[in-house]
């Protein structure tokens, strides 16, 4: 019985921030994160190529993601870790994680458990608006829906857990 | 003479934010810009949905990008507003602008002019390598160059300009 093993399997180290060169150039992980403490994660559908969201990850997010192939987050609005899916079933397994140049931002290819939707609102992308680029300029621009319907009722999945959305 | 016209031009106004619904089911833009003044933005490769980068916009930014069809970012490294490729003439035309659920990050898709390369340290894409998801526990993970070569030599591209990577 070696339970510290299982510790230790969630807090793998990140490699030392030493050398523009190392970080740029290097075989390590050597993330960077920010003053709260967080890296942003871009998160595609690994089949179609597109965005699904973008979130956040702090320390223990990014080495749970690695050890266990299921993506978490560090949720802002909740102030907690996020494992995605836990609550609506819509787990996003691992395909692919890319870190950046500076590895300051990672780059998460995943495919989605169940209906493959990853918004909260019920879009299977939370990108599900675009910008109009021909907008009159006196007024904000104006958006467009690319998809045509929500995949689920947040009240279904979600109940009475709070909107995440923060104005 | 109408100058101010191209003033306005470049500050066309953002919506409000007024409420979780118009911001989340709404038909006006109306970024969340971050405490530094900043919206992160993710750009994709038309063509393949592979990520390029992440870069961050000030209002300005986001303002020019959607009034003149290129890529604007502001760079935080240099604390100036950044009109992609002006430097190594690899300018980004926007195919698509989208904003997310609480638009609170934009996602672009683009075409990249010349080679094709958005990265400083000469790849095609930012997302150079590869994390190794079965790596040993007990030390930082690996990373695995998925970009055979670079596209061209920062030097000749950049010169003297100082590197954007911060440690």
């Amino acid at each position: 019985m070696r339970p510290e093993s299982a510790e230790s399997t969630a807090s793998a180290p990140f490699a030392e921030r030493t050398t523009v060169e190392q970080v740029e150039e290097g075989l390590a992980l050597a993330p960077k994160f920010d003053a709260d403490g967080l890296i942003p994660c871009v998160t595609t559908e690994a089949g179609t190529g597109d965005v699904l969201m973008l979130g956040y990850m702090n320390r223990d997010a990014l080495q749970k993601t690695i050890a266990t192939g299921e993506a978490h987050y560090w949720s802002r609005s909740r102030q907690r870790l996020w494992h995605k899916g836990k609550t609506s079933g819509l787990f996003q397994k691992v395909v692919e994680i890319r870190i950046d140049d500076d590895q300051d931002a990672v780059w998460l290819r995943v495919q989605v458990a169940g209906s493959g939707a990853s918004c909260h609102v019920g879009y299977r992308s939370c990108f599900y608006r675009s910008v109009e680029l021909s907008s009159p300029r006196d007024e904000p621009a104006r958006l467009v829906f690319v998809e045509t319907g929500r995949t689920f009722d947040p009240k279904d999945v979600y109940g009475s857990v709070p909107n995440p959305t923060r104005l």
